[in-house]
Formats: C-alpha cells, structure tokens, sequence
C-alpha cells in the first residue's frame, strides 16, 4: 500500500505556474491534487484589480484590495515561491526565478499578467499615472490629494484638471469615481476648492465602454455627464506634457494630472523568457499550448488566445478563470494520455459601475442599468473579492461610504512625501 | 449690529498650531470658536500611533490607523494646511512653511510630536527599523515578511531572529504581536518556517514597563515568555549590525531585523524654530508657555514639561491632550486679561496589551491583568480612534482575526519591492 502511494505522487506531474493572478491562483487550485504544483508571484499577496481605482480614489483601503496568496493556499497541496522569473532553461525544462532559484517542471504555466502600454506615445511613462498595483493606486491618490490641498492653500481661481485617458471599464470607472470623490468628501473638505476641480475622460474611439450594447455606451456617456464629467469622444492624444496634453487634431489641453487607463500588453517580464510574442501577448494554440512548446501554456492576459470570431480575447478575470480551468484539465489528460481540446471562451456578460445607483451591466441580450445594475455589480465584487476579511472589511468601508456619502481614505500614504 | 460682530471677530486672536496629532488637533477643536485656527501638519491624515504595531505585524489595514485630518475639522472654523514649519519669524510673529507660506500668529501652538532616537549607539538609523509613521510600520511589516518568504525558500534550518529593543509600551505590544504572528497566520503559512523564527525582547533596564507596579512588570514578562518571547533585561545595546547586536557587556547576538522602540526624542524639525531645548524637547514654564517667548507654546511629547516629582512626564496621549485642553483655556484666559495657571497632569493610568487575553492595567491603586485587562484595552483604543470608518474598519479586523486565529494584513506594500 505504501509503496503503490509513493508511486502515485511519483507520477504526478510537476506544475510550475507564474503568476498568482486570477489566472495563475485558479490554475493552482484546480490543480491541487492532480499535479505537483509550485505557485509563482513577484508578490506575497494577489490583488483584487478590479476594485483598484477604490483605492485610488479613497473609497477602500489599500488592504481590502489584496490578499495574502499563501492564506489563499492554506490546507492544498500547493507550494508558494516570491519572485519574477529570469530565464527558462528549454532543454531541461526548469524555470530560474530572481530569488537565484531554478524550479525544474514537466509543465510550466505563464500567468504573468498584463501592464500599461504607451503604444508609443511620448510623455505617457514619464507624466502619466498608471494604474496596475497598489503602489500605482496610492499614487493617483496622492497626487489627488496633494493638488487639493494646493488648492486649499491658494485661493486665487486657479484650477485642477485631472483627465483620464481610455473609456474602457477601467477608465469610465475611474473618472466616476473621481467625479463623485470631488462632489462629496472634497466638497465638505473645502467647498471652494472641489469645485476648482475639473474631470475629463478621453477616449480615442467614438464610444464609452466599446464592447457593450450601443445604448449602454451612450447611458455610461450621459450618467458620466451628470455627475460632471466632461466625457471628449474621438479624441487621440500625441504628447503627454506635466501639466497639458496634446490632442492629435493640435489642440493642446490643460491636465495637472493625467491619469492612462488606455491600454494594456502583456507583462514585460515575459520578454526574458524567450518564447514567441505576438502583438504584445504570448502566441498561443487554440489548446491554449505556447506555439512551438507544447508543455508551456499561457493564460490570462497574457495569452494571446482569439475568440471565434477571430479576435483577441479580452483581458478580463473570467477569461483568465475560465482559461486556468480548462488548462489544469489539459494538463490532467495529458498524463492520462487523453486527447487536447481547444479552448472557447463563455462570455458571461460586462459590467462597469459609473456612481452611486449608476452602472451597466450586459450579460447576452439583457441589459440593466441604474440602480439594479449598481447592485449587481456591487454584489458580484464583493463575491469574487477573495477572502472574508477583505470582504467584511470592503463591506465594511462600502456601507460607511454609501450611508455617508463620505470616502475615509483620502490619506496620502504613497510614500512621495517621504 | 453687524458692525459689532465684525469687532468680535477681530477680536479673537490668531493661534496656529503645528502638528496635528493628539495635542495638535485637540487644541484645535478646544479653541475653535474662541480663536481663529490654523492647524498645520506634515501629512494630509492623523496617526493612531497606539495601534500603529498592529500595522506592523498584519493585524491592521494601514489606512485604518490614519484619519484625514480635514474629516476631523468639518463644522468647525478652522483652517488646515498641508506643510512643515521652517522658521519662526519672531519679530513679525509669524511661522514659515515649506509651502512657501508665511502665516501670522497671535499666538503659536508647538505640538510636533517625537521622533525615534538612537541615543549615539552606532549602526542604530542604518540598520534597525524604527516605528513612528504609518510608512515605517508598513516597511517592518516588509521585512519580517520578506524574511518569512526567505525562509520557505531555503530549508535548510537556517533561523530567522527579530530583536525588538525597548521594553517599554511600545516594545512590550510588538514582541507580543510578533510572537502571535509567528504562532498563529505564519504557522498555518508554513509550519517548518514558522518555527524557526525566533523573537526577542531587550530592555536595558531590570524591569519591562518600568512606569508600571513591579508585579505587573514580571506579569508582563511571564506573558510574553508564555508566547514564545525570549526576554532578557539589564541588556544594553552598543552597536547594531545587519544582521546582529552587540550587547554592551562584549556579547554579540544575532539579529536579522532589530527594530528599534527604545527611546524617542522631539521631532527633530523643532531645530529650525530657535526656541530653547532642554534634553531633546522644547523647555517650557509651568504654564506651557515656552521659556523667554510668552506667546508660544508646547504640548504633547514635544514639551519639556515635569509633573510634580520634577521628571519629564511621560511622551503619552493622556498627557497631550490634557495639555491641549489646557493651554486652549490659558489662550482664552488671556483673550479677557485672566490670569494664568500652572498645568498639572492627572495620571489616569497606563496599559499595555501583550496577546489574546493577554494586557496589563493600572489606574491609581486598581492593577487588572488577564482578559479583562485585555479587553479594556480594546475598548479604550476603539474609542480613541478618530472616525466612525476606522471603528467599524478596526472593529472588523479585529473580530476577523479574534475568531479566525488569522491576520489577513500580511501584504509585503512597504514600496522597498518595486
């Protein structure tokens, strides 16, 4: 009996995954058990990305948004690694991560994520803030504050322009909740000072939130206007300045802080490991296998899977999810000798929350908004958030905020000041 | 009618207030309506430093320990502004900020707090980890979790030692903490890592929380030996190494992070102002009032003021904000031509917690240890934490990690990984 043990857990296969992300941390779990799996992530906690721009704009607490990945493993089989990869060793299969460590695997999952892109455009590094970690939140919510408080200083007119680039959900998000920071706790802060500020949202298409149904767009467009956002369709940046940005028409607008929620690659890190990219995501085959490595696999954001219609999956958590799955189910049947199959992707539908009692949310043919939507959405974060501290905690700060119509993270913790 | 208000308006004299901590804004609210305030701080937010060793060792979301300071001001006429002092002018009666703003007084309210000091002992600023703001909590947190990774990384017995100087309050309440850190969230982390940390408690002197009765003072240290803590007293500190601590009597002990909450000394900005400074802290008259300059004053840990046994009373919030009620009066007082009084503090005791149920209390002849203790502590700092969100969010935190055993505030956010 014992022997015939030994045996089994001899011939499972060694999972490296890289990447703690949606992705990555689902991958692990559904792992467990079938695989030998060792976890990878540059940090010691996951984070909650989708409530971010909470954190950027004082409605949640930095924490609330992450969690510690090796709370998350707790009673599975699963062994964590903080660190980044460097390099992978092709000919024998092991992967060398910063730490100086080199892991050696049978399968090696790439679950790196994704990062800000610039496409190019210059002074969006240097002079824009982007938004993909905690540290990036703090910031935006420091500079914020810090203008506000110059503001409160000197009472000469003088005025704040912050703009956001990018309608996607990120950015429609972002400039809502900025526009609802500034008509609520800054106003009660200093009246004459909140109303200095002035929201913008940018976007280089003719449409808000371009996945969604036409009339979702225009519904985000007119609840952004009511809250005193001024939404500027079908205008592209050319130059990023400290405190102006230049529209590509030669206009040149004022912005003290422009903040890019315009685009993301695949993670740069990736770039080290030497395997095939295709506009700025790993080439993947439908099974979700890296072109020309058939035991790698990429997912999430990543990856550059295409949906039938032929296009770039979004990079979104339910791709991510629905991905890590089916490749913890590849890998099984792999050592099962059993046949790939090729990865399709569910939409199960997009949301994007605008303010209070405001949001949309599109699953198929159904489309809500206002209230109802609000909740849902709500709802849905609060389910996904992972673990119950955060959870209670955003719970927590959620109720307060909403009863009050206040936000008690205005604090300017980004470490700038320092 | 109208005129007559305008002359009682002018009439209230103009007080500015540096440092917004418990002196700092106490004495703000105490004189609004009777003066005309400007309170000015570093930071846009207030620390709760009680509970600062809580973010330190992951039972605290950092933001919960801060409150915008402009929250605390609303309703009340007074003004904030962001900013350190640079100079006093003391012939025109003004103060200069790093702002660039020069603010005229009537009267001047120093209230700017301490700062750790390493008594001229080598290698202490370099290589020990102080815990005075909300960003060196977050860095201690850092490193003992960065160390923690270290260690289920490299299994090869190697040990993880934390030294924690000071024996006061403020050491007592985190060599307690780490000691359930270690037993509770990192054991269930990775058990083998969990058990090679080892923590210890150094105090130069015979006794841990030497303000308090001798019995509570060996109650504390049985305690903390309870939990795992090795402490050894009568032990000076000479030099501090990265990674060990030479004890004065010609030992060397190891110490891969030594953090530091030996002694604090006024904030070191009180340099730039030209008042007199007696053994680190601004000399004042009985009255508060600084000595040779009538219109300014000192409270809170920044004051050298003694009680009646001619000592330096104790650098605690009690005595900051009976001080800052105090000197709010003596302003009035002297508004209306009143004559001054002496301050006299009213000790109403001094606690400590240690661990779960684990606190000691003395106020007066009344000494309580145990659970009550224990929860005594946590009511009392509940009450004291500035906001409604920072109850409830506190609140949260705590019972999450009461009924779990757990600390969900494990996050490496200290910026040192970027």
């Amino acid at each position: 009996m014992k022997g015939e043990s030994r045996n089994l857990v001899k011939r499972l296969p060694r999972v490296v995954i890289l990447g703690a992300g949606f992705a990555g941390l689902t991958a692990a779990r559904s792992l467990s058990g079938k695989a030998k799996v060792v976890l990878v992530d540059r940090h010691n906690y996951q984070t909650f990305l989708p409530l971010l721009y909470q954190v950027a704009t004082a409605g949640l607490a930095a924490d609330h948004v992450a969690h510690p990945i090796r709370g998350a493993l707790r009673k599975l089989d699963i062994d964590f690694r903080m660190g980044s990869p460097i390099s992978i060793d092709h000919k024998n299969k092991s992967v060398k991560l910063d730490s100086s460590e080199t892991i050696e695997f049978d399968h090696l999952v790439i679950a790196l994520g994704s990062a800000t892109t610039d496409f190019g455009i210059p002074g969006v590094t240097d002079h824009a803030l982007g938004m993909k970690n905690i540290h990036e939140a703090l910031r935006i919510r420091g500079e914020v504050m810090r203008r506000f408080e110059d503001l409160c200083r000197i009472d000469d007119g003088s005025k704040l322009t912050i703009t956001v680039v990018g309608g996607g959900p990120t950015g429609v998000e972002m400039a809502g909740a900025l526009a609802e920071l500034k008509r609520g706790p800054l106003k009660l802060d200093h009246p004459s000072s909140a109303q200095r500020i002035h929201i913008r949202l940018i976007e280089a298409g003719p449409d808000l939130l371009p996945s969604l149904h036409k009339k979702l767009s225009n519904k985000t467009r007119k609840d952004l206007e009511t809250l005193g956002v001024e939404v500027a369709l079908n205008t592209k940046v050319a130059k990023v300045h400290p405190d102006r940005i230049d529209i590509s028409n030669g206009e040149s607008i004022e912005s003290e802080i422009t903040i890019w929620a315009a685009g993301v690659t695949g993670e740069p890190v990736m770039k080290k490991l030497s395997l095939p990219i295709l506009n700025g995501r790993i080439e993947v085959e439908p099974t979700l296998q890296v072109v020309n490595y058939p035991h790698i696999w990429a997912i999430g954001d990543i990856a550059g899977a295409k949906g039938k219609d032929g296009r770039f999956l979004p990079m979104v958590a339910p791709v991510a999810m629905q991905q890590a799955r089916f490749i913890a189910t590849q890998i099984s049947k792999l050592a099962s000798i059993g046949k790939l199959t090729e990865f399709s992707y569910k939409d199960k539908g997009s949301m994007a929350t605008i303010g209070r009692h405001k949001a949309v949310v599109e699953v198929g043919r159904l489309r809500l908004t206002g209230a109802i939507a609000w909740f849902a959405w709500l709802w849905l974060h609060l389910f996904y958030l992972l673990g119950g501290r955060n959870k209670i905690g955003t719970m927590a700060d959620w109720t307060w905020n909403y009863l009050t119509f206040d936000r008690g993270n205005r604090h300017i913790m980004d470490g700038a000041e320092l």
